[in-house]
Formats: structure tokens, sequence, C-alpha cells
């Protein structure tokens, strides 16, 4: 059987991956994966073979991934934060029955959810959602209806993927969509580049979040109608203090 | 300024840990937590002091930790997972303000979803929803609101503490709610200590799902109108078939 491991190298430097994910990438003969994400760690694992493909060339990478492993070699595909979570391992399992001698295994890792989280404080301390504002591969009236939802529900939300290029003003269309459900003061907090260079948190409220400019590399935080505001970290409260 | 860590260590074994947690294991002077984790990493971490207090002791466990940190002794709370889903952080940020002295720092780890997820195959790939089903810091009537948004709106959901010796049908009442909403056929996947001895997984329909007898070591994962049974395996596509 032929092995092809799916891993999740966490948001970005060496020391936020699992020892796991380091062990499988030292010892696997192939490194598949997004050019920007080879650059993160190729550093790491020197000698060793790398395929890259750009964005938006997913099924080309898995086949690649795929027919290499047929190859007999062992491959790594990586992906950003952890591959279950808006990653590649859908799509690897999805394609996995026209290559029934290849044996797949995730290895999971840090997602923006959480390690976002560890850098604003403790924002997800309570029932919390993760929404995608990309409608690259989703209707937009399934991403408001589940905005919706999570509002009124009064989740914790975590928006993945809150802008782009081409869609600069779904962040502010999200929250005018929240904001029928939630009060202006509700605490939001923003990450941009998660552990890695530049990285910067910022806690502000609904109201403002609304106006706020992000890019692709931002990870956006709404609270529940408890969380709070705590020496500039977002702290979402369980209830411990009360047992 | 003292140092406290609040460091998620994983699902459970050594290897799932992130480098950066391992690291600050090593190098701190305490580690303070609940005995059961304490157990599961103790021999990694030899020659160290370690301070175990037993489950619903939260508060005493930090306060301990404070005061051995505030003793001037780089101090590590472990969490299991992440600590930020369902852990420590929230409590010991609310804390944090009796003690001005003390430097929290979160160290993220791959929580149950994502280390359950990886040994289903690829459920989360889609929006997703943690639920906690345990009332002990929460109303039932929230807990079933919630329940019945993540449902209607078709969001993946995850279920944390589906069950305990006092709380033993209340995966049977969440699937319940959840039937009014979805299919009974809708894929549905448990796994039980991930990462752990006895590591076991099972993909089953949310009719099954609800006769099923689940420990308070099970995490499961319902699936959205889309997520599938492959060879056994449960996966939510996200399009890039399409694309």
């Amino acid at each position: 059987m032929h092995k092809l491991y799916i891993v999740g190298i966490g948001p970005g430097n060496y020391e936020q991956m699992t020892i796991r994910a380091a062990e499988i990438l030292k010892t696997c003969d192939v490194i598949v994966g997004y050019t920007v994400y080879i650059d993160l760690i190729r550093e790491h694992f020197g000698e060793k073979e790398f395929l890259t493909t750009p964005m938006r060339q997913e099924v080309k990478r898995c086949e690649m991934a795929f027919e290499t492993a047929m190859e007999g070699k062992t491959v790594a595909m990586i992906c950003s934060g952890d591959a279950g979570v808006y990653g590649m391992s859908g799509l690897l399992y999805e394609m996995g029955a026209r290559y029934p001698e290849v044996a797949l295994e995730v290895i999971p890792g840090v997602t923006a959810a959480t390690a976002g989280a560890a850098v604003l404080g403790a924002p997800l301390m309570h029932d919390f959602c993760l929404i995608s504002l990309s409608d690259l591969l989703t209707p937009w009236e399934k991403i408001e209806r589940r905005l919706r939802a999570a509002a009124e529900a009064d989740f914790v939300i975590c928006l993945y993927n809150p802008s782009s290029k081409k869609r600069k003003d779904y962040l502010r269309r999200a929250c005018e969509i929240l904001l029928e459900y939630q009060s202006p003061d509700i605490v939001c907090g923003t990450v941009v580049n998660i552990g890695r260079a530049g990285e910067q948190k910022k806690v502000l409220s609904l109201e403002a979040l609304k106006e706020e400019q992000v890019d692709m590399f931002t990870t956006v935080f709404i609270g529940n109608s408890q969380t709070m505001s705590l020496e500039e970290m977002m702290v979402t409260p369980r209830g411990y203090r009360n047992v």
C-alpha cells in the first residue's frame, strides 16, 4: 500500500506544528503544497523533493500527490492550519476512490480559529461557529443564512476568508447582517498573520468591525452577548466562577 | 513580570502536541493541571514539579497556578486539546486582574474537533459549529436553541461532552431535536479516546446515533446535508471539484 499523508502545518511558524507533523515531513520523500506554504516550512526540511502548484489548482495538486505516491514515494500534502478545516483532506478523500492503492492519513494541526483565539486571549470559550465568507464554492445565500442562525442563537463566530480583492465589502455585509440580531457593542477581534512575521491583533466593537479594512490573512472573531474586553484582550466567560 | 503559560497539549499523546508546547513544558518550573492530563504527559517531562487538582476544582487550580507564578516560578497550566476551547484560558484571563504581576500567554493546541475529524476522514470541511452538551455551566434551553439554529442552517456539528453519568440521555435528546430539521440518513461519526490507547471510530446515520451509547471520552460529529460516507470514512465535500 502506498502512503499519502495530509498534514496540517498550523498557522505558519515551525514551532506551532505538532511533533508528529514535523516527524512526517522529515521522513517523507516528497512534500506537495501551495507555493506560499511550502516557502513557510522549506528551510526546516532541507534536502527533499518539493512539488508546488499555485492557488486554485487544487484538483491538479491532489492528482500530483496521488500520482507521486503511486510511484512508491511517501508523500505529504501540506495545508496551513488544519487540513480538515477548509483544507485539502475532503477533496483527497473524494478523489481517493480512483487510487485504491494509496492509503490516506490526516495529521491534524492547529487551525487559525484556535491559534488566533490564543493571540486575542480566550474568545472561543463557549459554543462557536466557523464560517467562511468566501463565496467561490458556496452561494452567498447559504453563508448569509448561517450568519443569521449563528447570531440568533448567540454563538461566538469565527470568520475565515473575510476578504479578498474581489470581495472587499464582504466583512461589512456580514457585520450588517449580524447587527440585525446583536448589539453594536458586542466585543469582536481580528488577528492578522497569526504565528507569522507581522502578527497583529485588535479588539473592537461590532460597529467598528463593520468599518474595518481586513485582508485575506486576517481571521475575525465576533463575541457572544457575554464576551468581554479585558485589558485589550477578548474573553468569553464560560461560567466556572459560579460553580 | 512573572509568567503563566496556558498550554493546550492536544488530544493526548505526546506526538500531537505542538513543538512550542513541548518546549514550554520542558523549560518551565512547574506544571499545573487536572490529574488525568498530568498523567498523560508526565513521563515526557521527568524531573519537574507537578501540581494537580481533581475535576470541578477549576478556580482552585487557577489560584494555585497564579500563586506559584507569584513565587517567581515559570508555570504552565495544561489543558487537553486547546486551552481556549472549553478549557481554562477564559477563567485565567478573568482572574488575571487580581494578579497584575503575572503575564498570561496561551499556547494553542489541536482540539478534539479537528483531531477527531482527522480520524474520521474529513467531516469538518465546510462551515461547522462546536456545541457542548454539558449543562453544568449552560442552561439546557440555550444548548437546545443552538442545536436548532445549527441544524436549520445546515452546519456540520461537532458535539463536545455528549454524555456523562448524570446526563446519559443527552445525546438522544440532541439527536431528537436535530431530527426535526434533518434527514435520519444524515451521515454522522463518533470517535472515542482520540489519540490515546483504545482510539475507535464509527460512521453511522443520525437515526442510529440516537440509539448510540457514548461516554465522556467521545466526540460526536453530525454531517451537513452533503456529507457522505466513503469507504467507512465521513467526508463533507467543499466543492473544489466544480471549480
